[in-house]
């Protein structure tokens, strides 16, 4: 099963569709991430709301397009809010998106990932280390950081994919989005963005958005893995570093991701 | 009733008086926009300070010159919290303001700023929805985003404003400040201020802060939002997307806002 | 006892090893400067993690290569978490530093800075109200604002080193690192760095990841002050305000800081 490259017709497709239709992503994220993360749907075209509350969360889950859960900054009490949030959007027929950020070593949030995998995510992403420690293959990352390269983790993303029917995306230098059945291959970007802070988490939100879109959903998660790629290109060879690479990249979100 | 617009001596007026007196603001934010809200009162003189616990508030309330209360992340723990606060506040005499982000559709919320508007705000702060669903009008608009011009909500703020004897701004392409009986109009700014997350959550901390300055407060009001209009209309010219208007928002808020 | 000035040979082997060592750092810090601090350890070539849940912050505290401990936005919930954290630190001979922002006018952060005092932290950094106010000798500064040089600090810098056994970094105009027996003396930087929020939470958490490299801890600390001196300098000479200072002065700390 040789993974497809994405075409650069279906990203030209997919980011026409972000900016027509908006998708509003309730986006239960960590601290570190919320500004960029915000700021990157904006720039899509896409509209984020960041609604926390356990009391609040039903309500607004069932309004929203989509749903992100992000556990990077998991605690006990947030961890109630987003299964209240997960039951409201399936209930809701909405799609919700798991980020599970540095699973693996820590328990807490490792046990909460395994539960959420029994509640009908319409995809996850992760790096190679998080994918397989998902996939019960591994014991995680450094840190938040991941210390396999994506192909590594291509296999345990398929068997996850299929077992819970959902699709994983494992992304790093190459990302790769799978059902288990079809695989979709992604290249572009640049190890800049390794330095920047929510690069990834971000690109789980436009993930999650982009299940809210018409279409295959497959095709739909490649391309918006692809918008990221693409600005990620753009914003490098514009930017003289790290701090820089930040608005070259929302820029180019905004004003360039196209075919 | 027709409003008056805002004079740029005012406005340059005004932004003397926050370079003089440097309002020392408590915020009491949402999670997305703290660091973008700090930044924008540091570009124009004030000085920030975010303070949380439900034991230190009431301390730091008394301490500072204006509290800012943003529902936007709300949560039960953060309620009981910024009511302490508000209620210092009003003890020391110092003005408070409500941005009640989001607020109709969700219920804590809706509830929340309800009871808020018994505790005498000095200013509040919403675009067209928000201000409408707090004077019982509508139910909210989509997420945090409107879906009403600001006009449409000028009745609503201003029988609010004479309601509470309170000072309301509704925001939107043109902003309107009104105390109920006189209105003033602000103009300027640029759409691509709703494609970056906070623009509107940062007005209402400089709002805070103008309640703190001497003069009279619905024109120092009005002026703080002809500072943010004008400096987003520069920051669009001088930049490429969303992304590069951030940096040169706060570079025109701390060097170029003045008559 | 003079202080000596930081040398450039120094500062540049602390660069070096920053890039060679990579610190995996443990950041548990305030809600306004998460992201920003995230991206100095990020351009510096170190790895952040926040991590805050009472349960997961003892397993990952032994993880790391260093803990970072910021009080701006403490809570209880959050203090009990930090606790914890700082024990498995210890448990495991993982250094770890504190930042009393605005120590001294709050009671719940003095009593728990004062705690803190008592559990042998490597470093501690602050300006000079927080400094003086930790040292029990003033009441703080003006929110997380300094009314005192860091020079007039120093002796309680000094003092207080000497009697808990650690290093403390008072910083300002210019930046003094003292054991209580040798001071050196950072020079450099701009009052640019003062309208940008984080510019001082961010150098805690880059004190909190040199205490993890080899070497002399009192000399690497200054260098990683003269790392951040030397940003902010070149990110004031080519930026036009604020806003702009924060892409050039992560530039500058990615590509430019070294001899």
């Amino acid at each position: 099963m040789q993974p497809d490259l994405l075409s650069s017709a279906q990203l030209a497709h997919t980011s026409h569709l972000f900016r027509s239709h908006s998708p509003l992503v309730h986006c239960m994220t960590n601290d570190v991430v919320q500004t960029f993360t915000a700021n990157v749907l904006l720039a899509l075209g896409a509209s984020p709301a960041m609604v926390i509350d356990a009391d609040e969360v039903p309500q607004f889950a069932a309004l929203a397009d989509a749903l992100l859960i992000n556990v990077g900054t998991l605690t006990k009490e947030r961890a109630s809010a987003m299964l209240l949030a997960v039951e409201s959007a399936n209930a809701n027929c909405k799609p919700w998106t798991l980020d599970p950020v540095a699973v693996g070593a820590l328990t807490l949030r490792t046990e909460f990932c395994q539960n959420l995998l029994t509640l009908n995510p319409a995809a996850i992403r992760g790096n190679a280390s998080e994918i397989l420690a998902l996939a019960g293959m591994s014991h995680g990352g450094r840190g938040v950081d991941t210390t396999e390269t994506a192909v590594a983790a291509l296999p345990a993303a398929q068997a996850l994919a299929r077992q819970i029917s959902t699709i994983v995306v494992v992304t790093g230098e190459v990302d790769y989005v799978t059902d288990g059945y079809r695989t979709l291959m992604v290249t572009g970007g640049s190890s800049l963005m390794t330095r920047v802070v929510g690069t990834g988490c971000a690109l789980s939100a436009v993930v999650a958005a982009s299940c809210a879109l018409p279409g295959d959903r497959l095709d739909n998660i490649a391309a918006a893995c692809g918008m990221m790629k693409q600005a990620g290109s753009i914003a490098t060879s514009k930017s003289n570093g790290p701090g820089s690479f930040v608005a070259t990249f929302l820029d180019a979100l905004y004003g360039e991701v196209q075919a």
